[in-house]
């Protein structure tokens, strides 16, 4: 199977015009095939803000109304992702920009029967991705730029997370390709102690990672992360690497000593 | 050479839930090869409006400065794009949305040089085409849904003339497909008097065309339309017709007295 490297990258590249530049120029130059997944949080809120609309976190999660997925599909499916596509084509990668909807590459389900009512909330499973339509644009050169908005099949726009659909989207093409799942974003890896960027645990097995979270040592904001990412692995994917996203051409060449690698 | 089809729709269509959803069940039911092309410059105006955001217009024409150009982005790449492609999904249409900047499907160069600065207005040719790109999403099942944003190639998105866009596809296009262009509006056809819907003129000839414009009987919004129409038909476009949004099915089967047709 041809090896696929799926990267993740957060908001505060994307929040950043220097450090997005940078990164596009450094995706540039991962060999072979490649996907983006990116969110886009602090802009939605700017946005939200500008026009007014009240935005409400619960447990550190946005509560999706309609006028919120609007503004999320402006800025995720429109703003940012198209910001990423064009600077991609000036460095040379052929990207398109997709949604889930697009090509119905992920077909979520509104996030119903809980506790609290998170709104136009969508969840994904590898069974939500169409391999086949992915495959299809993959093998004719295109280079797939998901957003973090999805659809349900009979017309509904839904908001998911972009951490996820990574996850999602490994585990499902690792069927076809061999996948690396890299989730970028501003620290240089999992660490031991938050303050102490130095304090970067190399590998974690899923034995070890029990334990870390028993002693208390993960972090509550990279526990979704680190579960998405055995997750994945459960699931077939290769190899799992947490790390800066200024470092992503070292990660996806498999250069040691670069941010927190995830084994089984 | 495959029969295309290239569907334009206005405004009108797009901002009404009620026509939106009756056109995409028409679309759906047009066989073969298609295509769509959408603007959305109320829904832009509206959020310039709730954002603060004054809009300039010259000669009917929106000068796009950077903030504009943010929001023509988010509502039309974003928002109506998504919209439109999630309910053809929702259709059973295999439908992708594309700024010119995916795939790198359409390049466009900024306008300079003219009298009024028009800001990040893209202007385009046949020549802007990615024919290849675009044949390559067709003859794998997808039913490309293009907004009216492209690029420049360098990183920069441009705001461009929705019906200028379906022009220069079709025109582009017709070298690999046998393309019909559609121009689909509210109103039943290029009328000899506005006030009489039962005046739409079947056929228009580019000798008779002439003939209208000096007679004054072509209204002014109707030019730019017509002006791109003959453009396509001397480019090699095998037929344009010009008509209601809630007719597309007849117009697309060719069946008499639907529309203006226009003929080399």
């Amino acid at each position: 199977m041809k090896p696929l490297h799926i990267i993740k990258i957060g908001g505060n590249v994307i929040g950043s015009e220097t450090l997005l530049q940078k990164f596009i120029g450094d995706f540039a130059s991962v060999k072979g095939l490649k996907v983006l997944v990116h969110g886009g949080g602090k802009e939605t809120t700017e946005l939200a803000n500008k026009m007014g609309v009240v935005q409400t976190m619960v447990k550190g999660r946005r509560i999706t109304d309609a006028e919120t997925l609007k503004i999320a599909t402006m800025v995720y499916a429109g703003l940012v992702n198209k910001r990423i596509v064009s600077l991609m084509q000036a460095n040379g990668v052929q990207a398109i920009g997709l949604s889930g909807a697009d090509g119905n590459v992920i077909k979520a389900k509104k996030r119903v029967g809980t506790e609290i009512d998170y709104g136009f909330a969508g969840d994904v499973t590898e069974e939500s991705v169409n391999t086949k339509a992915i495959a299809s644009l993959l093998e004719n050169g295109f280079v797939p730029v998901f957003c973090s908005i999805t659809h349900d099949g009979a017309g509904q726009l839904l908001n998911t997370n972009a951490d996820t659909i990574a996850s999602v989207l490994a585990a499902a093409l690792s069927k076809e390709y061999t996948v690396q799942l890299n989730y970028c974003f501003e620290k240089k890896g999992v660490m031991k102690n938050v303050e102490d960027e130095s304090s970067v645990i190399s590998k974690i097995s899923k034995e070890a990672y029990k334990q870390l979270l028993g002693e208390g040592i993960i972090s509550e904001g990279m526990i979704p992360k680190l579960d998405n990412s055995f997750d994945a692995i459960s699931k077939g994917v290769n190899s799992v690497i947490i790390g800066h996203s200024d470092r992503i051409v070292e990660m996806t060449e498999g250069k040691a000593h670069q941010g927190t690698e995830l084994v089984a």
